[in-house]
C-alpha cells in the first residue's frame, strides 16, 4: 500500500485544488443526468439489498481529492438510489448510505472533511491509499465513482527515466506522438494501471454492482499517432527549459523529470475495459460540454488549475522556490499562445458504466 | 453533526500528541491482555459472521487522535480475533478487517493516515465526526473500543459560563469539589455525554457486539466531594492567573474559559452505564500499571504532555502568542510543585467491556 506519489493541492487557498477544480466540476455535471437515468434502469436494488444483511448502501468515490466536487457528484448518487428505492420497493425503505472517499495518502484529507456537507444524508469515511490497490474489503461496497482520476498513472514508466532506453525522455516531460518508444511505454503503463483498478474494484463491488467512470481522453487518432501533442503540457515543459537556461537549476533535472499522466482514447479505452472480465460495459459515451467550465479563455484561471494539477509533483522534483516564476513563466506563455482560443478542441471526458459480474 | 471543538495536537513535532501520548499507551498496554482474553470468551463469532453476509468483521476505535497508541491497540483487537477465528470455527477462514479511525473533525487525519502501518492485516478508513453522535450506519460495527477519551466533554455546562447563575466557575478553568453547583453542572453534563455515546454505539454495533472502553478516572469518593482537586489542572489554571495578573490578558479571559473534561468514578460510571439498557457490563476493574509511562517524574515531560491535550483549546480562547509562555510557566510551577513527587496517586484507568444486546 505504498504511497510514494503526490497529491492535488491541499487546504482553501488561491492555489487549491479546491479553488482550482471547476473544470472538474463540468465533467460532473455532465454526467449527472447519465448517472441518474442508469442508477434508475440498472441498479438491481433488491439483489442489492439482500447482498448484505445490513440496510446500509456502500457508495465510494475513487480520488475524491479535497472537494467540492466529490461532494456534488455523491449526493447525485445518493439522491438517484434513494428515490429508486422509493418508487420500487413494495415494502419501503429508505436504506443508509455509507461514503467512502478515497484518495492517496497524501491527499489532504483534513480540508475533505472540513469541507463535508453538513447537512447530509451518508456517513462519511475517508480511505487514504492509491486506488491501483484494493482499499475496501470484499463485496463491500454498491456503487463505484471515479472522475478525472484515471489519466493518472501509478508511476513514471522505468524506460523513460532510463539513459540507456530507446525510450528515454531526454528534454520532454511528458510523451509526444513523434517519439514512438516514449509514447509506447506511457500507453503501456496506463494498460497496467487500469487493469489493477478494475480488478481492485472487481473485488470490492457486490456482484451486479455498478460503476460509473469519467475518463479524461482525447480524440481517437485519425491516422496514426505521430502528431499527438498535449499543447498545455508541451508549455509546462518549454517553462522548465526556459528556467534551466536562466540557471535555475540543471537541464538534467528537466530529462529526469517526466509527468505521469497519460490521456487514452475511446477506442483505447475501451478495447481494455473489455479485456477485463470481471465488468460489463452497460454505456459508454462521449461526454457533451463538460468542459463548459474552462470556455471563457482567461490565462490566470487556466494557469491555476494547471497548478493545482501538478505542483506538488513539480515541488517535489525541482524545489518550493521556484513555483512562483515557474507559473508566471507559464501564464505569460498561456497569454501568448494560441492556448486558450480553443480550448475545448482537444479535452473531452468518456463516460463509462460498468456491472461488475464479478462473485466475490 | 457539528464540531466546534478541538482536538489533540497534529502533526509530528514536539508538541505534538504524536510525541506525547506516552501515559496514553500505559493504559493501553494494560488493557491488553483483558482485551485479548474477552475476545477470546466472550466474542461469539458464529453469530457475528452470520450477521453480515460479507466475511468482513468491522472494529472501531472512537477518539483515535492521530497515533501511534491507536494503531497498537488495534493491532491487538486485529490478532485476537483472528485467533479466534483460527482456533474456533470448524470451517476455517480469517475474515477480512475494516477499520473505522474516528475522531473530531479538526483532529489531524493527514498525520494519523501518514502514520497507518505499512504492514497491516486491515482496510482502513478515518471517520470525522463526534463520538457523541452516530457515525456509522446501523449495525455495521462488530467491536467499538475506546481509550482515554470519554473525559472529554461533547461542550463546557452552560451554567458554568453563566454570570446570572449560582454555579458560575469564576477565577478557576475546571470544576473542584468545594462548590456543588459546579461541581454538579460538570457531573451532570457528563452523564449526557455518556448516554449519547452509548446510544450511538449501541445502534451502530450489531446484536452481540463487544465495547472495550478504557475511561480515566478518579478514586471513588471517601466521604463527600468536597475535597476533589486536579491538581494538574488547577496548577495550569494558577498559571493562567499569573498571566493575567502579568497583563497578558484581562482576568475575565480566565472566568469564560473552562475546560471540557470531567474525569468521573468507577462507582458513577458503573452506574450510568447500568442506567443504559443496550448494553451488559461482561467485566470492568481498574487497570493496574496503567499509568507507568509517567512514573519518571520530569516536568519537562509533563508540561509535553498536557500540552499535546489542551493547547488547542487554550489556543483558541487566548491566542497562540502566549502559549509559549504559559507552559514555560507551567513547567517551573510543576518542577517546585509536589505534583511529580507521586504521579500515580490518582490517576487510574477503569476499564469496562460492554455486549451490546440492542437488536437493531
Amino acid at each position: 500500500m505504498c504511497d510514494q506519489f503526490y497529491a492535488m493541492n491541499g487546504g482553501h487557498g488561491s492555489q487549491s485544488y479546491t479553488k482550482n477544480s471547476s473544470p472538474q466540476r463540468g465533467a460532473m455535471e455532465a454526467a449527472e443526468e447519465i448517472i441518474k437515468e442508469e442508477i434508475s434502469k440498472k441498479l438491481d436494488i433488491e439483489k442489492l439489498s439482500s447482498s448484505t444483511s445490513t440496510r446500509t448502501i456502500s457508495i465510494g468515490d475513487f480520488g475524491c481529492s479535497t472537494g467540492p466536487n466529490t461532494f456534488l457528484a455523491i449526493q447525485n448518487i445518493v439522491e438517484a438510489i434513494s428515490k429508486k428505492f422509493e418508487t420500487n420497493l413494495s415494502n419501503f425503505h429508505i436504506p443508509e448510505f455509507q461514503v467512502y472517499f478515497n484518495d492517496r495518502t497524501s491527499n489532504d484529507f483534513n480540508t475533505l472533511f472540513a469541507l463535508l456537507p453538513f447537512e447530509r444524508q451518508y456517513y462519511a469515511a475517508g480511505v487514504p491509499g492509491s486506488f491501483h490497490n484494493r482499499q475496501l474489503p470484499m463485496a463491500s461496497l454498491h456503487f463505484a465513482y471515479s472522475s478525472c482520476t484515471l489519466h493518472w498513472l501509478s508511476e513514471v514508466p522505468k524506460e523513460v527515466m532510463n539513459h540507456f532506453s530507446p525510450a528515454w525522455n531526454k528534454g520532454r516531460i511528458l510523451y509526444y506522438g513523434d517519439k514512438k518508444e516514449v509514447f509506447n511505454a506511457y500507453a503501456h503503463q496506463f494498460a497496467k494501471d487500469l487493469n489493477s483498478f478494475l480488478k481492485a474494484r472487481a473485488q470490492e463491488l457486490v456482484f451486479g454492482g455498478l460503476m460509473a467512470l469519467l475518463v479524461p481522453c482525447e480524440p481517437n487518432p485519425i491516422k496514426d499517432l505521430s502528431n499527438i501533442t498535449l499543447p498545455s503540457l508541451e508549455l509546462l515543459g518549454s517553462c522548465l527549459i526556459d528556467l534551466a537556461k536562466k540557471g535555475l537549476f540543471d537541464a538534467a533535472k528537466v530529462d529526469s523529470f517526466n509527468l505521469p499522466v497519460y490521456f487514452t482514447y475511446p477506442n483505447e479505452l475501451k478495447a481494455l475495459i473489455e479485456r477485463n472480465e470481471d465488468f460489463i460495459i452497460e454505456r459508454m459515451e462521449i461526454l457533451n460540454n463538460s468542459t463548459k467550465h474552462i470556455t471563457t479563455p482567461n490565462s490566470k484561471l487556466f494557469t491555476g488549475f494547471i497548478r493545482a494539477l501538478y505542483e506538488g509533483l513539480l515541488k517535489a522534483h525541482f524545489g518550493s522556490e521556484i513555483m512562483d516564476e515557474l507559473f508566471n513563466t507559464y501564464e505569460e506563455k498561456v497569454e501568448e499562445s494560441a492556448l486558450l482560443l480553443n480550448p475545448n478542441e482537444n479535452s473531452m471526458i468518456t463516460f463509462v458504466l460498468l456491472k461488475c459480474k464479478r462473485i466475490s
